[in-house]
């Protein structure tokens, strides 16, 4: 899929995936990463019993992990090799319970700054061989730079 | 602690224990429901390597967590018996590392109504013995009745 | 242009124009209400020195004051003849300097229930002919039944 | 009134004074500036017909407009002298209809850091001389620097 960013780092992919490997919470819960594009990040999960909310659909905040990893490293991927990552704030609209055999949030950058990015990310479930959108987030992000 | 809230449910402390129960997910994690007051409760979660971000803090995700079930619960405990919770969205914004020892999410419920709930949580962190404010939450929930 | 969603109103267009008609603000600060589809609206503002902030760009409040009626009137062209729309919460994002002749605010639905909807809305700045996205709005609407 | 933040330039009313006057929309709608003190301040605005949405209430776009100010200005006051202040997003909930003789949003300052601010208002109706809180607040501003 072609993005129409560019990005500052030639190794956008390798520096993604090294730091999502460093995300402990991404083992527990069983995430993986999936495409990773310039400005575009998928995170994928599958339905586990142990990760719900009191009616056994996803927890709210399990879905926030994926989709906030999803909305950071989709900004990562645009910062230059020296910058490090740091979610500021994020929003997310619940749309429907998040019920499925697996889950994948794709989360895309809005807005691209030298300081200041925004990302959105998606969460669909996968219900039936059908994708379902679930729920919405939007995040800002910050590059943080070396004095 | 005095509360300016009435429970509509005089069982509201073992509904929400109960439905604290049921969400497997905070045994994932370590989580444990602390005090439950009518409009605001505590879930306490002690610091584990495998729940972090690439920096070794929290990761917001479950940062999110258990502040999403604190706000939830915090609504919870004023429904009347018969309804159920549901979040519909929230917004939290990382003021600081979440780094420490243990952590405390507290929800406390801003408007009560008969369907649409909004609760702030606050998240802090225990370091050395001093509790550091690390995060804040606004979330909307929604009563729903039986038909 | 098309649309995902079918008004369960046949009159939404009209219903739409008059509700607009009686938010007396728009007439304040001089927006007018564009297209009208279901599920999706424009409003209108052209540049006046008296909406600004200190640095003369568009106020983030006057901003606002169009997308969120932008994202209520995309919510109420989809609801039944007898319901009325609120809005109960919303989240804006200001990608870039509010600057420019004129502004469309562009509101369209995500989710539509009977009771709950979420729309979303993007702000765009025309300068020197070319659009431009300044702003995303994100908002929970709930439609009031008589009872 | 004490306050727990200490100005980082002694002449921040006059600062916020000065900003707050080059707000013209302030002088559109009727809004004025109230208390200023580090880290907190109030924008009044009294009841007019032409602020309103389809229900006779005050517009949300309007309270965000005083609320916004109130959130920026409050962190404003705490910038050095040559700082600038931009909002970068915020988040409204409105928890009763806006109704009432006159309106007060008080901004009050959560985070202070060189760059990243996070501020919270509140916004309180008049209404037969009770207060009474209708909406809630929070947004991120940035302080900007010369180069």
């Amino acid at each position: 899929m072609s993005s129409q960013f560019q990005p500052r780092n030639p190794d956008y992919k390798a520096r993604v995936s090294s730091s999502f490997d460093a995300q402990t919470v991404m083992q527990l819960i069983g995430a993986s990463l999936g495409e990773v594009e310039p400005g575009r990040v998928e995170i994928r999960l599958p339905y586990r019993q142990d990760l719900v909310q009191q009616d056994g659909f996803l927890h709210a905040g399990i879905s926030s992990t994926i989709m906030d990893s999803a909305c950071g490293y989709a900004a990562f991927s645009l910062m230059p090799a020296e910058a490090r990552v740091l979610t500021i704030e994020f929003k997310i609209n619940l749309l429907a319970p998040a019920a499925g055999a697996s889950f994948v949030a794709v989360g895309k950058v809005r807005k691209s700054g030298r300081t200041v990015f925004v990302s959105e990310s998606e969460l669909y479930a996968d219900s039936d061989g059908e994708d379902k959108l679930v729920a919405t987030m939007v995040g800002t992000l910050m590059a943080l730079y070396p004095k």
